[in-house]
């Protein structure tokens, strides 16, 4: 069998055999397969497709072209959850103690970001002296402790989709449907929970902008994981504009925790109790929505959920931002842009603010790059909110001076404004179970 | 520009721009676009396509991403042929100084094989201390005394052409015509001669499996050529099974030399006269394809063809192996494959053949392989003969046994038989001017 022939063929239109799939699979993880035979295939898989089975099949062979992780030395259903990827989503940092709170084991293996869209790990190295690098033994035995974790592993997971995915990313091969389910749901397989809440993003600030492929791409990742054995479901939610209000690292670590607080904004709010109690219905601590939404609520409202984000904070050695949020690191400069027209915002670009957010030093460009925890954007209007000419719109937050000014030259572009107000959508856009 | 951005606009189906098409060439050429983005967008061209246009804007990128050679010291119109690719295909050794005895310039540069079909340079290496590496000025001095050469380039002719060849050659990104018309019209265009005749092979043997394709081909390059100032014309000839009845370095040179003498066999005798009277009238030396067939064939028949060969041998440093052809190369091992059927022969799949020579040593697989000179197969028998059991089909040249044994195994496949005589076609299909 040569990878010659294998690209030829879905050149041709052909469906794949489980041996091809496998043997291309290998040959990228083996460095057999060259990064120009690799950046054609990949294109030849994006405009000729790839049907259900075949991306099964290619999930598979990614899942276990790796390390394995094994939590079954932790008791109980171990929940996970995923998100495709989007600006100011910082709702791991709630849900995690906020359903461990409730009993369910979460283990959370989370990335560094890279483009546009913020990582957990990035926005948890925020708290000072925390450490996200954990070994093994270290995330198991804190989950077995006190019931979730989150880190990333150094355990080769996935090899197959880091190579395909860095040339993804550098060969307009990204938005495909088949392409995205077998890199999230590989890494989900391979990482070794029994549960999985996917959070489907759809919008501007999305790979998937409209509903429907989000949609068919949920679904091709609920089928997918079922093949596998795994407890699955799916949330579609709504990315056109930021999620909350807070973008860039320690921001979001302080929203985060108003959350956990019982405040902070709603339709953040609204998306972490959504998949949260989809984790909770995984779990088997609740049979429905109704009960699931109950059991969170409440424990916010004790105070147990932020009890578990401080546990879960000292047993990997940072300081306790929950009762001393000052210990946060916060920026040097800020600059704040006002409006210069009256109207209702009738949209708010996520990737544009993801974009400025970069700029100001929260996100890396390159691989290499460095991170200002303090760095980000604070929005005071969203979409659908009345401002008057020389309003707030958002603050700018940078350690350098002159990054704010190359911010704030076009920002205001992100927003768009209208005479009537707009209806503003339910960030949650459909369920699936 | 982003390279990123070209790839994914080519992937969405659309025109590129001159811009954008001589930004990709450079980005080939300088380095800045990676093996990967190549690939992608190889194979995104291939699926997508490309217009007239942009396949002649990427021509003359193609053309002038490197040197180009300046022929104008010498005098006349200097005429040079391209092939697309054949098995046993000699027909540039003989009309390079069939043409250039009528007093018309040949300056032709040629490469070496790789794959499945010979090259002429190694064709022409196989005369021992032939010189086929000249310098610039050894090549244009050589043409002014004696007019013509073969040799290949120092120069640093269409660099992009040689990434982009490589790419194509292991992405399955060869068989797209606009690709293979901007690789054959490129180098032309940067060769310097003032005109071209293009051999277009077209059946089992080459890339271009029937005439229509063929024929798409042929016009695309003559339009481009004609835009960039050439005199052109192609000839679409029929490599169904190899031409002539020699296939390996040695053996072509000296079926190429019976030819110049007057023999030879009759498909190859006849592409050759048609492809050298394009040349003559190219040239500017007949009027019509009558007028220049007959000069052809009384050079051959005075020898003054086979004296000119004899004179470029000779300025290239070779010995003399028009007089004594004993000095070419002989293999030490040789095998006789017989007919098991009895029938008329209906077919004799050249890629076939083209790859038993590479077998027994007469090709290259990889660019670092050594050549066997003395390698190669020579055909008794091709479509349209009738053959008893136990006649000889062809026989097997090598330095090596056990490649002679592994070529006689399944060689007789490249055979077909049928009880009816087959309708052996004319080698050529059609002309274009």
């Amino acid at each position: 069998m040569r990878i010659f022939d294998i690209i030829d063929r879905k050149k041709n239109g052909n469906t794949l055999t489980d041996e091809e799939i496998r043997f291309f699979v290998r040959s990228v993880v083996d460095g057999t397969a060259s990064n120009e035979q690799i950046g054609a295939m990949l294109m030849a898989i994006v405009l000729r497709g790839m049907d259900e089975w075949e991306t099964e099949v290619l999930t598979m062979a990614m899942a276990e072209s790796g390390d394995r992780i094994d939590l079954s030395s932790i008791d109980g259903i171990k929940v996970d959850k995923h998100s495709t990827g989007g600006v100011g989503d910082k709702t791991t940092l709630i849900l995690v103690p906020l359903v461990a709170s409730l009993g369910i084991p979460v283990a959370k293996f989370s990335g560094r970001g890279l483009g546009l869209t913020g990582g957990t790990i990035d926005k948890l190295a925020s708290i000072p002296d925390m450490h996200t690098n954990l070994s093994e033994e270290q995330f198991v035995s804190q989950i077995q402790r006190i019931g979730c974790a989150i880190a990333t592993t150094a355990r080769n997971l996935d090899p197959c989709d880091k190579k395909l995915y860095a040339i993804r990313d550098v060969t307009a091969t990204v938005d495909c449907i088949p392409l995205i389910a077998s890199s999230v749901m590989s890494k989900k397989i391979a990482s070794g929970a029994d549960a999985v809440v996917l959070d489907v993003k759809c919008g501007h600030g999305a790979f998937m902008k409209d509903v429907r492929s989000a949609r068919k791409l949920a679904e091709l990742c609920v089928k997918i994981g079922k093949k596998a054995g795994l407890r699955i479901s799916a949330v579609i939610s709504d990315m056109n504009e930021p999620l909350g209000n807070a973008v860039g690292n320690s921001l979001e670590v302080q929203e985060a925790l108003d959350v956990l607080n019982g405040k902070g904004p709603k339709d953040l709010k609204r998306l972490t109790i959504c998949l949260a109690s989809h984790m909770v219905i995984l779990g088997g601590k609740a049979k429905d929505t109704a009960e699931a939404e109950r059991l969170l609520q409440r424990s916010i409202d004790s105070g147990r959920a932020r009890q578990k984000f401080r546990e879960m904070i000292r047993a990997q050695g940072g300081k306790d931002i929950t009762e001393k949020p000052d210990l946060l690191p916060k920026s040097r400069y800020r600059g704040v842009v006002t409006a210069e027209h009256e109207g209702y915002v009738s949209g708010l670009d996520a990737a544009y603010i993801g974009h400025a957010a970069n700029v100001l030093g929260a996100g890396r460009l390159k691989k290499e790059d460095s991170i200002d925890y303090s760095a980000g954007v604070y929005l005071y209007k969203k979409a659908g909110d009345y401002v008057k000419k020389g309003d707030e719109l958002l603050c700018l937050y940078s350690r350098s001076r002159d990054a704010i000014m190359d911010a704030e030259s076009d920002i205001r572009r992100a927003y768009t404004f209208s005479d009537e107000k707009p209806e503003t959508g339910n960030i949650i856009l459909e369920e699936k179970f």
